[in-house]
């Protein structure tokens, strides 16, 4: 299996983000994707640099004018003497009852501090200098990996950094920037037929759920912990069915705290049956290591077996699979999971 | 004309906000209230301790779950020994297309620094231990004041802070909690007839807006600075006329930068004529001193001569009149504005 990064992903270097209402150093660093490139090429995995495929599949999920502002406000943001460091919001638009912004899907002011409180919905999203170039290349990562996927590959890993499934169409959080899953399973779908993700990020990927709440043609299913005391909070609760031609398309299975293996393996079968029954065509795999128990952030009791045993049950599906890289906080535990998951899974899939 | 205010409305002591990617202490302090107190009793007003209203009125406007938030959430959030000092959010519901959150109108779930998150909009409303006293007994103030001109007084001041006119039906944003006009003008507008609220702060009074923004009884009227530049950014354009049966009832008045005050007064005389259309039985003003040239905030270059002039304007309309305390930051400028203001107000008004 070919592994697609780029070292460029490596310049999105965070220095502060806000955590219940102090500043402090972001988990999501870039220590992270070198650890798992390093431990992805000793499990026999082929390193490949991405190919360049533009914006035309990103724009495609994303709006233009929101890709845009990504690519574009640090450099207005800098220009500012009395700016800090990064982008980072500190006023939100009302969106609710009452509010006079309409229907309006671009904001009407013109300065950058503003217009990040439109495009950006939390403060774990400080946008610098090689904030964009990472951003972007993540992308293309995953572009690449779903174009090797497309042309006959049998699987393809795309360690995407900065991660994607909390970016929505217009928004960045949670680390998220652009949600390099969606961008791949978008593609897929339109050339390969239909998808499923299947998302096992110890965090709701409600990014990637929004994206796809009213499609039929890309199944989401995840399992990640209960959001009503766990990030990201406002979804990701099992009556989010998905909306139009899209009902029925959108599973959710949340975990209580302290969940263990077998409740996290139990809620992994839940979703293989519902992507068999969706008829899938090509799996997308929203990896992250984060439920690991060893994990900073998790609130489970998941063990290094479990993402093996969770690589076996994704095998046997015997579909053409992309992995697309997401959390996972803990240098050690990340790549234990993420080696015995591969391990697992490159021993059981047989589609050629 | 008796001036409502409380020592309680001191307790509010916000150590921190986020402007531009930095931490750093807010321009609305407890000095702001003390310089006003002390300059209107010069000014021959009468301080008058604020009566216990409860909550019927606040609620009235506000959602209760959001008042029970603004009430209990410092409590809750210092229960955490791992929480900064004051609530501050750090992640806001997505509630754009495609959002998984449907028509709730409460936060799905359940630990404090989420419903920060859903209840706050920005990073300048930092709840300390003293916050909930003092917002209550600010919009006390303003519901006393509100009780003297329903019972026959002609004006009345209420010097509320925190501010108020940011605030919206359940979400606090730019200094504001509960919305102090908004609760008195509802009041009144129940008991004593139409209503013009008349907001010459020079931000944009957003949460004022969205609150009666589909009301015919409540007229809401602004001048402020363009908000393409300039806090809130996202409301307070000339097309925003109102909604349903509240069409027509909405005028803003957005200046450029730089505009003195030959455009902010014939601004103001726009909106008094706004205010006769309406067929107002009662004033309320929310008065911020903030377009001051001497203001920190400004971009206008408003005279003090200029709020005299104001004064002279509103008290022409010959109405019951209740004077909301809004912004202001420079403590000099705000202390000789409102004096201004308030002389010529006193001077021209025969009313009763």
């Amino acid at each position: 299996m070919d592994v697609y990064y780029s070292k460029r992903q490596l310049e999105h270097r965070p220095q502060q983000i806000m955590l219940l209402g102090k500043l402090t150093p972001p988990v999501e660093n870039p220590d992270r994707m070198e650890v798992l490139a390093r431990r992805l090429k000793e499990a026999g995995l082929t390193e490949t640099a991405p190919a360049d495929h533009g914006r035309d599949a990103i724009d495609a999920v994303h709006s233009a004018d929101y890709v845009d502002f990504l690519a574009s406000s640090y450099e207005r943001w800098a220009a500012n003497p009395k700016a800090g460091p990064e982008v980072l919001p500190n006023t939100h638009p009302y969106r609710g009852r009452g509010s006079a912004l309409g229907s309006s899907t671009k904001p009407p002011c013109s300065v950058v501090n503003a217009q990040a409180g439109w495009y950006i919905g939390d403060l774990n999203c400080a946008i610098g200098a090689g904030t964009w170039s990472a951003v972007y290349e993540s992308a293309q990562a995953a572009l690449s990996a779903a174009h090797a996927v497309i042309d006959g590959r049998p699987s393809a890993f795309a360690l995407c950094r900065p991660p994607g499934h909390h970016a929505f169409a217009d928004r960045a959080s949670g680390f998220c920037f652009l949600n390099n899953a969606a961008i791949a399973a978008d593609l897929i779908a339109k050339r390969a037929g239909k998808v499923a993700i299947l998302d096992f990020d110890t965090h709701h990927g409600d990014g990637t759920q929004a994206i796809f709440y009213d499609r039929k043609d890309v199944l989401f299913a995840s399992v990640h912990t209960d959001p009503t005391t766990y990030y990201p909070y406002f979804s990701g609760y099992a009556d989010e069915r998905g909306e139009g031609e899209g009902f029925g398309a959108n599973i959710n299975v949340p975990l209580a705290p302290g969940s263990g293996d077998e409740a996290f393996l139990e809620a992994c079968r839940t979703l293989v049956k519902a992507v068999r029954s969706h008829e899938t065509e090509v799996l997308v795999v929203s990896a992250g290591w984060d439920a690991h128990r060893d994990d900073p952030l998790s609130l489970l009791d998941v063990s290094t077996d479990a993402f093996a045993r969770t690589g076996e049950l994704l095998a046997d599906l015997q579909l053409p699979t992309l992995i697309v890289q997401e959390g996972g906080y803990s240098l050690e535990a990340s790549e234990n999971a993420a080696a015995a998951f591969i391990g697992a899974f490159c021993s059981r899939h047989k589609w050629i």
